[in-house]
């Protein structure tokens, strides 16, 4: 049985308490917040679970195995070292640090330390990710071209970071799991019009092997999108998250060209053939990764989305926040 | 009554010659192709326009008051140059030239000849971009935040530009016509996968004013793409150019920043009212473009879609091929 | 306060006593499921709830003010009727009753008592039925021509009703609400495919003033539709209930014949104008409806959606029936 | 090559003219309309063609072998009669003619006479239909449930004929065509509000074997609906003909119910797996029906498409008027 103490009941908090408490394995035994509502609304849900203010009641705990930090990025490092340092695994919160520094150090002391790091990219554990990541190791799309995804909608402002360390880390972590390789540089474009933080913003990614992408992260856009566009040599697909069902659109569709001599000897073969929406696992994302956060640590084994993963993101988003401020200068990672 | 000699038959050219061939004072002569199918084509269906495969008999006839020039873009300025050397007024395919250079000069030419110059800007002319304009003009929308458009599918692959001057013309026309204002500078990142030109590319424009434009454009997309966010102060808008009705939609939604003491202490306002399809108007926008060169010629007017406009839309996309060949380097306009 | 005994725990209870247990003026005191793992369902996430296997523990419990019967539809008459006697008031779940008789008696034994009765059709407490009742009460539409609504998916299968009774109570208490009228006859056809209940049917109901509507419904189709057209003199409507925003369209359009002399002299004049899609209440229909029976009880007022709504909604359904029965014959109401 | 005579250029008879002067063995020699400006445009696209206001020049004309009727179908009997009495093969607009005796007469005619019939069912060429056909006749669905279709939007509003005569005979043959049994009997609703012909209307038709029709016409839709829904045993599929691609989609869904013993011991298992868009056939439907006729005119063969089809759609369309009269009286076949 792993023991969790949870910090930070806000938007997603009820979220990880709700999945831990419904796992075998896992027991969630404190609560830590520092609004008061909050904490009345742990209690009332979980008479058992003890609640308080003070994160430090939490780290010092010996009844406590896991700690799961779901709280603002900036907050992250503070709370993560802390739980480190008294021997806790944690679970933290995506984006996983403000900066690259803080995710070598807590890096290291985990692994000095012997524990477990799991970085809250939800996304992995989608039934949609999932299937596209068979796609792309079985090799039915061939060679990947670009990966392009569109994640816009009306707020939620967040009051101490830029649109794309609030909406990106999803896209940059997607990415990451489904491209297998590190970017080589990358291209950020965007705008402040409100609160002085970027809230329209764009960025390019530079992998090996002329594999591009690109983010396009809004905060003020009339209507929610998030759909992403894969393509590959032999296949195409579209991902659409918001539809209900159907969400991925497979599409035997492609271009050959055959190179012949002199420029307008080019022939361009187009292929178009069926469209194909295979059925998705249709399990919460979020309770896989915890029962599988809990096996880790069970087990001993290294999670995939664990500190290291967590860095490479950092660091595309600190370069990203670097281009940004030089107006789309490109930064190499 | 303007006669017209047109040069192209191939896929645009025919509705040039459709739309002429059934305008009140306008009337065609004589068509150029230098394919003999092409001239069967025409023959076919117009049979009393005189068909040749030999632009120099247009140029030369004294029965041909302006030519429009319905070629690859890397025949534009030769062609366009001689028609205003033998006095005829040109309607140019987009984009006019194939480099800032040519547009200033076949400028400085209509300019001494006293002669018109009309670049095919069609989109300026159809019912949605119409709608948007009024809008912006009346300040329905308030001050303009962003411009965000996608245009991406499947082919069809130019053989000697890339996928910048093939699609982007459409959104920099548009934008140019819109805003209003010249952008400052622009970031150009993209892609080669097939046959040495760009695939895939994404192009960011600063606009004065912290407005901000973003172009993605995209040969190897398997679904079709005709998709623009337009954000506002007061108003969004979305113009989805695929739908059969409603390709507009306005959003009577907003954000408000309240910038009160202290960095937590932002109020952020979202606003969300009623969604409204202004009915547009159902004009074949080649057709009134047409009508309009008539007229401008007709009456010794300028179009606002003449050469400096045309000139506008080649500098940005030269800007952007610069941008593209450092990777995405910040270039001044 | 008025205190409650819900009856049935199973899909729909739940949200009864998660919205009674929220309400200001209401408290659940005892849920009562034949089903075990239901009461230990209820004990868990409501450990000071009373739970029960036996319905009459509730029935003769001073402590119940008010009894939610919330079961298949063949065991409503005998619970209401215990409940009545015992001087209950009474949520009934929709359908009312298995048969018209039966709704007539708990009627008449709610007047005797004077006790409340209300039928839940939690539909019209949405935002959008609300404002197609606003839209048809302002005269926006103009005078009614139809009401044509599809309520199709893959199952549930019931196993004691055809997809008549399952389905189309939403439809016609909607229709009863939205129309203020009683329809004049009907015809249902259908067919039986799989477990000798129809699965698929589709009803025709003549209302006065050439008012006609038709509800379709089926167990056996592929992909879930909810989608109502209305169409009235003035303008027209199109209520999808699937989409997460813009359930509402409004169209500014119409047909207008002028009579002239000849039967090829009609002239029909068609007014096509903006589409509008008004912003909709979005609060949960049930707790409205909940928060609205609580109130009629404490100020003894009679609910709209009280038993005399509910019996006209099991005539209709008792007439679709015997239609059915007879391939589609005219019933009579 | 077979010579056309055709008689009628209004909205569709143009399309027939278009494609017949393209086809290798089929030429139209003269186009009879009694409207002078119909006229005047096909001597301006087709100055070799004849024109006449007089049918009677066309059926005595020894230069022609075929004629095709695109009239309004009150004037289908006469002109097609004519034609057949002079020795024509006839193409005849859908629906074939006004009631059935009239079509059982031509049909007797044209076998004394050895000519052919073909009547428009163009639906039946097009890439849906021959994938939908090719799906059943394979036994991809299973046994087939239901079809049910939905054919909506503004007018246009014929002058001499209800909703029913004008678009359900696109359904009705596309119907007969895929089910390949004659209905039973029907069952038709609607409501006239304006011209005094029904705008509004539903039928139901009842297969053998428990398969179940339906069709939803109606001209005073605000949107354009073409949808149809068809289930079967194994696989069920939505037939979308408004969208530009995937206009079939296939879904590997199903519910089979065990029959255990007891009413509540049914078992229902629902199945639920990949969706699949077919590629469809890119033709061009009439060109290809008429390219079949000119080759059963050539070859002295049967067109599936011929007297007898359009015999049983109008069968079909005469008891739809009987039921309809009678307010959904059902009618047997």
């Amino acid at each position: 049985m792993v023991k969790f103490g949870v910090i930070g009941y806000g938007y997603w908090g009820p979220n990880v308490v709700r999945n831990l408490q419904t796992l075998e394995g896992a027991q969630v035994v404190a609560v830590c917040d520092k609004s008061s509502a909050a904490r009345r609304r742990v209690h009332k849900t979980y008479p058992n679970v003890y609640v308080t203010a003070d994160a430090s009641e939490l780290m010092s705990s010996p009844d406590i195995d896991a700690v799961a930090v779901v709280t603002p990025v900036w907050t992250h490092f503070e709370l993560a070292k802390e739980a480190l340092e008294n021997g806790k695994h944690i679970f933290v919160e995506k984006p996983f640090t403000s900066n690259v520094a803080q995710a070598e150090k807590l890096i290291d002391l985990a692994l000095q330390k012997n524990l477990k790091i799991m970085v809250d990219h939800t996304f992995l554990f989608t039934g949609a990710v999932k299937k596209i990541k068979q796609l792309l190791q079985e090799g039915s799309l061939g060679k990947l071209y670009y990966y392009d995804s569109t994640r816009v909608n009306l707020g939620l402002f967040q009051h101490d970071v830029n649109v794309v360390w609030d909406l990106a880390p999803h896209d940059l972590s997607i990415m990451d799991y489904l491209i297998e390789k590190s970017p080589e540089a990358l291209v950020a474009t965007g705008q402040t019009h409100l609160n002085g933080f970027e809230d329209v913003a764009f960025i390019t990614l530079y992998f090996p092997e002329q594999v591009i992408a690109h983010v396009n992260v809004n905060w003020l856009s009339p209507v929610k999108v998030r759909t992403t566009l894969i393509g590959g040599e032999k296949k195409m697909l579209v991902w659409n998250d918001l539809e209900a069902d159907e969400k991925i659109k497979v599409y035997d569709k492609g271009v050959k060209i055959t190179n012949q001599e002199g420029l307008y000897e080019l022939l361009v073969n187009y292929r178009s053939g069926d469209m194909w929406a295979p059925q998705l696992e249709q399990v919460e994302a979020l309770r896989q990764e915890l029962a599988y956060f809990v096996d880790c640590i069970s087990h001993n084994r290294t999670p995939f989305n664990d500190g290291a993963a967590g860095l490479r993101v950092v660091r595309m988003l600190e370069a990203a926040n670097e281009s940004l401020s030089k107006r789309g200068a490109l930064v190499y990672l």
